[in-house]
């Protein structure tokens, strides 16, 4: 990395937890690769604060943009000053771009990215029945991938069944027609499972799903990136599921993010 | 550097202009050399925004702390939670940590700096004549710590003469007896003449003072770093001044500075 003088451009990460993030070593990685004078920085900020915290954002004249992580996805949309087409649609950003006038303007990159991380690894969801646990910023970033990317059925399951009745409501305005429903935590019958819950971060949570649904034919896939293995992982490995980590989901869309926020080879 | 991380600890430099600050290298090299976690990035501010960034800082958990420059010394003082005495005393601020709980502190370096720039120099301003232009942060910093360094006169001068008197006011009210005036631009007569406005940073900026006041005889002292050599400090070596540039002030108290940040080796 280079050294950091009065003129390095500031980017961050916003999230909460943050010591798992995997954002700063690939950002940080791709600023080195293009030969940008910039720096990727941890800003750990609570759900309560976000507000205040994007206030300061429009002001901080050295700072370029962020990545958004969990919890603050959805709550950081109406927080910025305009947001693509794609992120009105799902409801939530997870990158904030700062203009030279102090506009925030936001774009998600998840779904794209989930999607990508699933081709490169030779699974393609098209014609699957796919079960998505979560209805939160990534999921349903992930709901809109999937239906585009053509899954024959989507499953939808969250413990607060509004969120994945807004959500079955949104993906049937956008795409009518479609075969979506609101499940059980039970995933039976669904050969791509999907977590994007942050239900996995931490040792003490719960399981997002019902390990007893799970058969040997299914591939389950996580959207968490530390740790590499959660539970819900390990119980599907046992299962004998295939089992897809989290890591391709942003490894797939780094580069996407990057452009988004200026990075542009110089 | 160290590769940056989501447990990476963030400190700042607050400053407009940004640019031309140096603490970034000063304080990132001590952070490498004590082998801390952390890394110092460019906080580019405008005067009429430091309170929303402030309110921001508090909230920003992965924020350890920031040094403070101009033009934001003074006004930074009462957006801190807590000052030391001597920050009291002075007016200003120009550094700030923040405590876990989201408090921010501040303190006062500047004159120990600049005072410690010139010994270092073999430079005693024990008995001298001083004079110094501007009455902001730094130069009532430099003034307290010019009259405990033992002065046998101050001269302040600065464009707004209300401030020049207010810091002799609270100067002569910590120090009863002592010599200090109010002059006016031209430092003929002091052995000491020491530039703490901003002026000479722009190419464009007027002389902080009247160079045909200088003498041989003399030492002409910048706070500004860059331009290492302000049009000052080349009117005064051409007038055969001893000279005295700016890196020595921030030199002397980056080690101060870091561990009042709590970069403690670890």
């Amino acid at each position: 990395m280079r050294a950091i003088t009065g003129v390095t451009r500031l980017y961050g990460i916003v999230a909460d937890p943050i010591h798992q993030v995997k954002a700063p070593q690939g950002l940080n990685a791709i600023l080195d690769e293009r030969g940008i004078d910039g720096v990727l920085v941890p800003f750990h900020v609570s759900a309560a604060d976000l507000a205040t915290f994007f206030a300061a954002l429009r002001v901080l004249r050295s700072f370029h943009g962020m990545i958004v992580t969990v919890p603050h996805k959805t709550a950081a949309l109406p927080l910025c000053d305009a947001v693509s087409e794609r992120a009105a649609q799902i409801g939530a950003v997870n990158v904030v771009r700062r203009e030279p006038d102090g506009q925030l303007l936001g774009d998600m990159f998840d779904g794209l990215g989930f999607i990508a991380g699933l081709r490169e690894a030779g699974l393609d969801p098209k014609g699957m029945r796919a079960y998505l646990v979560g209805a939160g910023g990534a999921g349903n970033a992930v709901a809109f991938a999937l239906v585009e990317a053509g899954v024959a059925h989507l499953t939808v399951a969250n413990r607060t069944r509004d969120r994945a009745e807004d959500l079955q409501r949104r993906l049937l305005k956008a795409h009518p027609g479609i075969s979506v429903e609101i499940g059980s935590a039970n995933p039976r019958g669904h050969g791509l499972v999907v977590n994007t819950t942050s239900l996995g971060m931490r040792e003490t949570d719960p399981l997002p799903l019902d390990l007893g649904g799970l058969e040997p034919w299914m591939i389950v896939a996580e959207s968490i990136m530390q740790p590499e293995t959660t539970a819900l992982l390990a119980g599907a490995a046992a299962a004998g599921c295939h089992v897809h980590r989290g890591w391709p989901m942003l490894a797939s869309q780094l580069v996407l993010m990057a452009d988004f926020l200026g990075m542009q080879r110089e």
